[in-house]
């Protein structure tokens, strides 16, 4: 009986989790985009719900606007970049690459202190960041993923995909890998993944939460298994999901054959750098960046792993967008429930919570 | 001038008329399908605002169960259907045919008492009808038109018709037929049948509305004239719409020539249920079956009277979101007159107003 | 600092302005349509917000009725033309050109006093005008552009562009032509049109606002300088644009070649009657009558110079709809600087503001 009013009257979710209506947390970098990506074509890209202007000056640097011009609101995405400075393509205001309103062509006067909000951007490698806090970001929080997305020991490839669903619901995807059992499973996913044995690692001071998962004995699947030598043979597959941040998730899965002694067991690795920019509270621009330390020379490799798992991505997709789209028809507003294996997720969106809304109480504190 | 204010400053309707805004009514028994749609492959669909998913088990009984996963809101219409249970798409829970939650991959232990809440369905004939209340639902409630839907003296077709209209439109569309003789007048209507006398049957205890309208002398459009004989001949059309509750309207048909002596007329009628299923407040599951009793086995017949009857049943569906489409650029919420016509449609639209109210009323205390 | 933060919370834009969020301005002439396309043929348009249907009667006059039947609210739009009358599609109510119900065919008796309600049209010329405010308009406040609309002295051509973004962005575009330096940079703007030197008339009890602006020297776009012969030469550009109220914008250029002695200049103009008809708060009737009152002979001048405009104005289109679009991107409400170019912009929406809210107070003392 209480289950059939629940169903009716569903309470609401605890108010603990971070989800789709929580603030976004703007004191974070966040990847702006790939390197190639920002050019001296202006690039319109939404983040964190603002509609930005992206583009590189002559000098090679990332610049990263307010995309709506403060006069009368034209994007700035779909006006013409002269040299470092940006002339709106309805009236010519003219803005430099820090916002700052240079010339108004009606007049001869500039007003002094105009402009629109310009962003801190950093590059890194194959990524560009960016940070969409108010107070001036600290460099040394950007991720730091150089030592093998920028390491000639590991070798891999990108890919971007637009995803219609939350960010949150996104990191609890890749902290708990269960699914792979179930949603993967006509890729990537093997039916005894989800039964594996997990641990869990919570670091709430850093806001690092880990869920290790050791697949043992396993038989790999092609993708993992062709590459590495080690199809039909019973196999290790040992998985770390880290959520390291609101903008970051890196999955680590290393293999080794059973009939290996413990020491001399390959040191065969892919990690994947899951890189999460909120577009709005219902979108998420997901970009990917995953590499290899093993069979680096051999023909073929680097492709074929890519197919397959952007494959095994687009299901995760597939999956999310349809959750959402699930949570839409139900009203926006569910109530959830969750077992072990959501222990880590449990913990990163407590954490999310808190931090979102002590930024959000600061905020309303600075602008009194 | 009056005239001129109420067209700035529209007076609301009258409140005691059921309209879209109306809470639906959940304690009733509404058709969930035709008994081949539901099957061994899961089917979504949203009744009542719900997202149901409706499958079959090995065994032959229609299951409705919620469709949200209550994990992670995955559409468990998008999961695995095995045996008589659904594993989910994204994690594998396991639910059975009762919503009830058996298993959870990730962990040994399962949760007792979890699950999804599933609906009391009931097949009939070629019907599946399902109960959306919170209580058990009373089998002898359900609408009984077996006399006619599973007798070999009457012989039919069905049909869907997805509608994006608000139910309680339909159902007037249904109750006042004098529409024939515009929005069917290239189909089945023709030009006498908004003037033919009608009288009208409520009764109020059992919610049951009925508008009966001879026209006579008539012609028979083909559709009628054609199988019944009676084509260039002065005729009688009797015609009964019944509003039988918020799932199930019936009109009948009766027709004779006005040559036969009363006692020698033939008993040729024809039956529409038209089956009315809520999705939203502002769409509807709109399926119909519909027989005759004569010209039984007569070639063609069948598939001439289907054709034409739902090239009508398609004009009624352009019409009604015709309408709803002028509410929604109104605004949502217009003030409508009524004539003499609308008398059953009143009376059956403040019932629909009251049980519906009553219904929230019963629920906003069950859940204090 | 105080720049970081009002991008996380911008203030609101100045309440004394005119914007999408301001009532329509119903106690005023619009442009209901050209008078080719108001004929024997039901059409349906919204002005105002408010769906209305247009036809002509059979001796010519046009005629405007709220779309909605009183009845059940079907379209009139896509009912029956009877002579005079519109027949409802759905159950016959017949009306007649004054919107007053003649006939309900369920019936004998019509009950005296219903209909829908019908607005004032005036036919001038190639333009038909209708009046939306409750109290009747008055026919000497047509805004009259019969001496270069009706005058053979004058040849033209006219367009329609549907424009998905507020009426008030369309003024504003047309009352600061600086923008043709830069969103028709491409078409019939030159780089020196922005700096030209301009002067505002403003007339704030009658509601007219110009802006003059005279770009001399310059050399004439192709447009211009192809039917003036003014191509290669030195010339003079003077340009009035007038805000004429809600409904119209006029726009008048002159042109003549600076080697001309001031009494030997040519009366070379060109003018443009943009008709502004909101159709929603976010979207407006965008009709044009264009006209010169030279080359009044020469073979396929109207149609270099109509593909030409049209060009230009499809620019202006795009613009607004993407001003529009950013607009609704960053929640509808945004701050805007205004620069001294924007001097009759401000007057003309201070203007309108006051207009609004006069015209939605009287009527809210109305209806007590």
């Amino acid at each position: 009986m209480s289950q059939l009013l629940q169903a009716t009257q569903p309470a609401k979710r605890p108010s603990a989790l971070a989800d789709r209506s929580t603030p976004f947390i703007f004191n974070c970098w966040y990847m702006a985009g790939f390197a190639g990506e920002i050019g001296r074509t202006l690039l319109a890209r939404t983040i964190l719900g603002r509609p930005l202007v992206l583009y590189r000056t002559e000098a090679g640097k990332p610049v990263a606007l307010d995309d709506r011009c403060l006069h009368r609101s034209f994007p700035l995405s779909k006006s013409l970049l002269d040299g470092d400075t940006i002339v709106c393509g309805y009236h010519g205001m003219r803005y430099d690459c820090r916002g700052r309103c240079l010339e108004v062509p009606s007049q001869k006067h500039t007003p002094q202190g105009l402009g629109v909000r310009s962003y801190q951007t950093v590059e890194r490698g194959p990524l560009v960041w960016i940070w969409m806090g108010d107070e001036a970001g600290d460099e040394s929080l950007i991720p730091d993923i150089d030592d093998w997305t920028a390491n000639a020991a590991w070798i891999g490839s990108r890919g971007y995909i637009p995803l219609k669903a939350s960010y949150i619901a996104l990191h609890e995807n890749l902290l708990d890998l269960s699914h792979l059992s179930y949603l993967h499973r006509n890729s990537f996913g093997t039916p005894d993944y989800a039964k594996a044995s997990f641990r869990v690692e919570t670091d709430e001071d850093n806001g690092r939460f880990a869920l290790l998962r050791d697949v043992v004995p396993t038989r790999l699947p092609p993708i993992w298994a062709k590459p590495t030598g080690l199809e039909g043979v019973d196999a290790a597959r040992i998985v770390r999901s880290e959520f390291c941040g609101p903008s970051l998730h890196v999955v680590q899965v290393a293999f080794y054959g059973l009939d290996f002694p413990e020491d001399q067991r390959p040191d065969q690795m892919v990690r994947t750098a899951h890189l999460v920019t909120p577009e709005t509270a219902t979108s998420t621009h997901y970009f990917l960046y995953h590499a290899r330390n093993f069979a680096l020379d051999v023909s073929g490799v680097t492709e074929f792993m890519h197919q397959s798992l952007f494959k095994a991505f687009e299901e995760d997709r597939d999956g999310l967008e349809a959750v959402e789209a699930m949570i839409g028809a139900c009203g926006g507003d569910v109530s959830e429930v969750s077992f072990t294996a959501d222990r880590a997720n449990l913990a990163m969106r407590r954490y999310l919570k808190r931090r979102a809304e002590a930024e959000a109480a600061a905020r309303s504190v600075s602008t009194i």
